[in-house]
């Protein structure tokens, strides 16, 4: 039993390292959201530079916070709701410490329970800005 | 001690998707290997499109087989060296169905006991290609 459990242990380990590894080596910038808290769980390098803070920065943070004129219920709704959304699966919003115009595709899933949500960034061209802007 | 057992369980589960779900996030093309074995574990739907072939096909299969004229202790060892070379930390290497030609970039790493391999695709445009070609 002990065995059993300290092999359950290291498996998740691995899956954990796993996880960061390939999260850090794609240079697609990814925000890994708990929606119910509206918080940054993990978010890669790619997403940092985005967004202007240093990861260790960001990571815990109120996704919200990373935002102009956002507030947190507000925000992690209009999240779900572009999840969910066919047509325009997305929302577009400034970036507080970077300046940029940021395209945010949002997909739910579940892990273990628990709903969590990937976050992929999109830098917006300064000519298709409009259109989506939800602020 | 069950209880215990579940949540570890339930927390491993949990690792696993999250690592599935930024993998396929990732538009960047990432093959992860067993470098032991030479065998690609997982890899996303972009690495599979320069492949050439269908994910399911290539999972679990020899990496050496993807690419032509390689042999498999040969190239994951090249691989290896590739991953420990700071001055050219990549090989290139011919794509056996796709035939495209591409740069791998891998990258070591220790995933509770084992090794793992990450490795990054780019392809190489005709320009770029000699160099570091290895075959």
């Amino acid at each position: 039993e002990q065995i059993a459990r300290e092999r359950d242990q290291e498996r998740a380990r691995g899956r954990e390292t796993r996880y960061r590894v390939v999260l850090e080596a794609s240079e697609t910038p990814i925000l890994v959201i708990d929606p119910e808290a509206g918080r940054i769980e993990d978010l890669n390098g790619a997403a940092a530079l985005l967004l202007g803070a240093r990861r260790d920065a960001l990571q815990g943070s109120a996704v919200a916070q990373a935002f102009e004129g956002r507030r947190r219920g507000e925000f992690t709704e209009a999240l779900r709701r572009a999840a969910a959304d066919k047509d325009a699966p997305h929302l577009e919003a400034l970036a507080r410490r970077s300046g940029r115009a940021l395209r945010l595709v949002p997909e739910l899933f579940r892990a273990s329970g628990d709903m969590a949500m990937l976050v992929r960034l999109q830098p917006v061209a300064d000519e298709e800005r409009g259109g989506s802007e939800l602020s």
